[in-house]
C-alpha cells in the first residue's frame, strides 16, 4: 500500500465524522431563512481546507451565497488541476418521507444518510481528503491543486460564471475536476463525459380576485387550474413528445456507433423500474431508457399547486394556478432559444379569460467531451486503480451548468470523476452515500493528483477540444 | 310598524353582537382539529335557542358532528315549518387573503366582515331572532317552529339523512324553510326555486417511492404530475364541454318560456365579470351565463398539487400528485350515475405506468321547486314587506343536498328564502354579511311566519308536488 493510500485508510474514521459535521449544517440555497446556515457550511469548508493544508483559503463574497477558494500551489512545474464543486443542498420536502431526519448525518446499512450526503458535500470532500493525504504522507503533492466551492449550484449558480470571468487569472489551471455524478451501478465504475443543459420555468395563472364559490360560479368562469392543466397538457402529449415547436430542431442524433455503445453496458428496464418503484418505465418511442436518459431532451412537471388542498371538499373555484416545469436539454440545444419557444408558445396557446404569466428561473448548457482525451483517460486509470475496475465512460441525465462555462471561459477540459450511485435519492428523501463509494472515492481523488502529475504523462495536460456551446 | 317590527328594531345592536359572539367560533367542518369548536358552536345555539323561547333545545350526537335541534310548538292547530341551516363554516385558507381575521368579526363599511357572516351562521340566526321577536313581543307565534341545525354541511351532510329517517315523527312539519341562499342582487330580492347537485371526488396519480431528481431520470419514467393533467384535459376541454361519456344524458332542456325568464332578469356579464375580477366570463358554448349557472352541469377543479411548491426552483419528478374535482349536476341527473360515469371513465384512460385511483368524497341531488306553490308565493309576500319590493324567482348554482332529502323523506316543500348578496364571498376569502340584507332578514324571517300562519292562508301549506328525483 502506497503512503497516501495507507494515510488515508489510517484516518478513514476521522474523515467520515468530518463528513457528518459538514452534513450537520442545513445549507439549502433555495430557502432565504436558511441564509446563515449556508454561509456557516461556507466557514466549515475555509477551516477545513485550511487543515487540510491549503496555503490560501477563503470565504468570497458574490452578492448571493458566498464561494470558497483555497489553494496549495507547490508544485512548481507540474499540472495545476481546479477542483469544482458545491456545499448547497436541494431542500428537504416532503419531510415527512425521510426515514431519518435530513441533517442528522447516520452511518447505517453501510451507508451515510444525509441532505447532500452525495450531492455534492460527500464528493467535493473527496478531493480535500486527497490533498490533505498527499501532504501529510509525502509533503507534497504530485499536482497543483485550486478548489473553488460554490453555495449556488442547486439554485442556478447565478454569481459563478461573473465570479469566474472576473477571476480568470487566479483560476488558470489545466483541468477542472468534478465529482458531482454517479457510477452506472454499484460494481461498474464510471467516467461521465456528457451532461444535460437545463431550461426552469415558473407558469402562474391567475383567475380572479378571490377563489369563487364553484356553485355560485361554476360554469360562468375559467377555472385558472383548467386553463393550467390544458396548457400543460399541450406541452407534452400522453406518449411523452414535446409539443412546444422547434423544441427537437437542435437536437444532435446518436450515430450507431453511440447506440451500440449504450447497448452494451449493463442495463435492466426492470431492475431500474424496480429500484424507484414505478409500475413500468415510460418515454418518448423509438427511443431506450440510456437514449432517452442521455440523450433526449425532455419536459417535466417539477411541481403544480392551486386552490384547496386539505382533508375532506372545498367547493372552490381557485384564484389562481401555478406550476414548476423544467426541460432537459442534450447538444446542440441551447437553453436560451428554448426558453424563448417555450414562452412564445406558451403566450400563443394562453386563453385569454385568465392571466398567464411565464417566468425563466435559470438555465444552463449541455455538455459533451471525448472519451479519448488524456485526462479522461488519466482519471480512468485512478479510478481502475481505486475500484479495481476499468470505468465504463457514460453520460448523464442532470446538469451541471457551470462545466459549460468551464470551457468557455477558461479554455479547459473537464473531468468528471463521481462515485455517487444510482439509488443516492438525490433532491428527494433518504438521499445516501455509500460508504465504500466514499472511502475508495478518497483513494480515487488521491490518485487521479497522481495520473496527473505523473512522470508518465506530460507535465501539461493537453487543452479539450469542446465540442459543445 | 307591527310590535314584531318594533322588537326587532329597539333589539338590532343586541341581534347584531350576538351573531358576532357566533362568528368567533371557528366551527370548520372539514378540519379535524376543529372538531371541539364545531362542539362549541353547537353549544352556543342550544343556549341561543332557550333564550329565544324554545321550550327544547338539543345538542344530539350523531357520530360526526352534532345536531342543534329546538322546538317551540305553542300555536295548536297552526301549520308547522321546520327551520333547515347549518353553524358549521368553509376553511379559511388561503388565510393571507383575508384583510381582516376570519373569526374576529367587525362591522366595517355597513357589513360583518367573518368566516359563516352569510354561510350560512347569519342567516340561520334570522329565523331564531324572528322566532324571539313573535313570542317577546305577541306571548306567541303564528306557526309553531322546529328547528334543525347541522354542523356538517359543508362536508356532505353524511349523518343528516339517517338522522331526518330516525326523527321523521318529531321533524314532522308543512313545510322547510331554509336561508342559506342570495338574493339575485343587492335591490333585486329573489326567491330560489331550484339548485344544483352536487358530485365531488379525490384523484391520487403516484408514481415512484419518492421524489426522483429530473435529470438522472427524466425521460424515462412518468411522471405523475403530467399524468394527472393528462388526466384531467381529458374531463373537460377547452371549450368548456365536460367530457366523460353520457355526462349531458340525463339533462333537462330549458324551456323557451324558462330560458326567455332568465333573460329578462337584469343580469349584465360586464358586471358579473368585473365583480369577481376575472379578464372576461367563459362557459359552454350556446348559453347564457345565467343559463350556465343554474341549469347547465359543469366540472371543476376544486384544488391540485403535487412536487415542489416553494421559491425558487427544485429539479425533481414528484412522487405523486392530486387533484380535487366536482361536478355541478342539474335535474335528472343523480350523483350517483354521474359518480359512476366519471369513476368508469378515469379508470378507462388511465396510463398504466402509475396508479391512479379515484374517491368519491360526498354528492347531493339537484332541486327544482314550482313557482306558484302557496309556501313559495307566502315567502315572496313576506320579502315585499321586508324589502319593499316583490322578489323574482331565481334558480342557484349552488347545492344543498339535504332538500331533496326533505322532499323525499318528509314529503314536505321546501321554501328557500336567503337573503345573501352575490358578492358575498362565500368559501372565500373575506366573507361578508351585509348589514342591510341582516336587518331586513330578521324582519323577512318574523313576516314569512305571519304569512304561513296567517288567517288568508288555509291553516296547512299543501303539499309540493317534487319535480326532481
Amino acid at each position: 500500500m502506497s503512503a497516501v493510500a495507507d494515510y488515508l485508510h489510517q484516518n478513514e474514521d476521522r474523515l467520515l465524522s468530518e463528513l457528518q459535521e459538514l452534513l450537520r449544517i442545513p445549507s439549502v440555497s433555495t430557502l432565504p431563512e436558511r441564509k446563515e446556515d449556508v454561509r456557516r457550511a461556507a466557514q466549515w469548508l475555509q477551516r477545513r481546507l485550511t487543515a487540510a493544508g491549503c496555503t490560501t483559503a477563503e470565504v468570497q463574497e458574490t452578492g448571493g451565497h458566498p464561494i470558497v477558494y483555497g489553494e496549495w500551489l507547490g508544485a512548481p512545474g507540474k499540472p495545476t488541476i481546479l477542483v469544482y464543486g458545491h456545499y448547497d443542498v436541494q431542500p428537504v420536502d416532503p419531510l415527512h418521507e425521510w426515514k431519518r431526519p435530513p441533517f442528522e448525518p447516520v452511518v447505517e446499512d453501510g451507508k451515510i444518510w444525509a441532505r447532500g450526503a452525495s450531492d455534492d458535500k460527500g464528493q467535493v470532500i473527496l478531493h480535500v481528503n486527497a490533498l490533505e493525504a498527499h501532504l501529510k504522507a509525502n509533503g507534497t503533492c504530485p499536482v497543483n491543486v485550486k478548489l473553488l466551492i460554490e453555495g449556488e449550484e442547486e439554485v442556478g449558480s447565478d454569481h459563478l460564471e461573473p465570479y469566474i470571468e472576473k477571476n480568470k487569472a487566479r483560476l488558470a489551471a489545466d483541468a477542472v475536476v468534478v465529482s458531482d455524478t454517479a457510477f452506472f451501478a454499484k460494481g461498474v465504475p464510471s467516467i461521465c463525459h456528457a451532461l444535460r443543459g437545463l431550461a426552469y420555468f415558473q407558469i402562474d395563472v391567475r383567475g380572479t380576485d378571490t377563489d369563487l364559490h364553484s356553485g355560485t360560479f361554476g360554469g360562468s368562469v375559467m377555472n385558472p387550474a383548467f386553463a393550467l392543466v390544458h396548457l400543460l397538457a399541450q406541452l407534452k402529449d400522453k406518449k411523452g413528445k414535446v409539443l412546444v415547436p422547434g423544441f427537437y430542431d437542435k437536437v444532435r442524433k446518436l450515430s450507431k456507433a453511440e447506440r451500440k455503445a449504450f447497448a452494451s453496458l449493463p442495463h435492466s428496464d426492470r431492475k431500474w423500474a424496480k429500484a424507484i418503484g414505478a409500475p413500468e418505465l415510460f418515454g418518448e418511442a423509438g427511443f431506450t431508457t440510456l437514449e432517452r436518459i442521455w440523450a433526449r431532451p425532455t419536459l417535466e412537471i417539477n411541481g403544480i399547486w392551486g386552490g384547496f388542498q386539505g382533508e375532506g371538499a372545498k367547493t372552490v373555484i381557485p384564484a389562481e394556478a401555478h406550476a414548476k416545469i423544467s426541460t432537459r436539454l442534450v447538444p446542440d440545444q441551447t437553453p436560451k432559444e428554448i426558453a424563448r419557444k417555450v414562452e412564445t408558445y406558451l403566450k400563443k396557446i394562453a386563453p385569454k379569460a385568465v392571466k398567464v404569466t411565464v417566468r425563466e428561473l435559470h438555465g444552463g448548457e449541455a455538455w459533451l467531451a471525448d472519451t479519448d482525451h488524456p485526462a479522461l483517460q488519466a482519471a480512468s486509470r485512478a479510478v481502475k486503480r481505486a475500484f479495481g475496475k476499468s470505468p465504463v465512460f457514460q453520460r448523464e441525465g442532470g446538469s451541471i451548468p457551470v462545466i459549460a462555462a468551464f470551457g468557455r471561459i477558461l479554455k479547459i477540459p473537464s473531468v468528471l470523476m463521481g462515485v455517487g450511485l444510482n439509488d443516492d435519492n438525490l433532491h428527494a428523501p433518504n438521499e445516501k452515500m455509500d460508504l465504500e463509494q466514499f472511502l475508495r472515492g478518497n483513494a480515487a481523488a488521491a490518485y487521479l493528483m497522481e495520473e496527473l502529475g505523473g512522470r508518465e504523462e506530460p507535465a501539461h495536460v493537453p487543452r479539450m477540444r469542446r465540442k459543445t456551446a
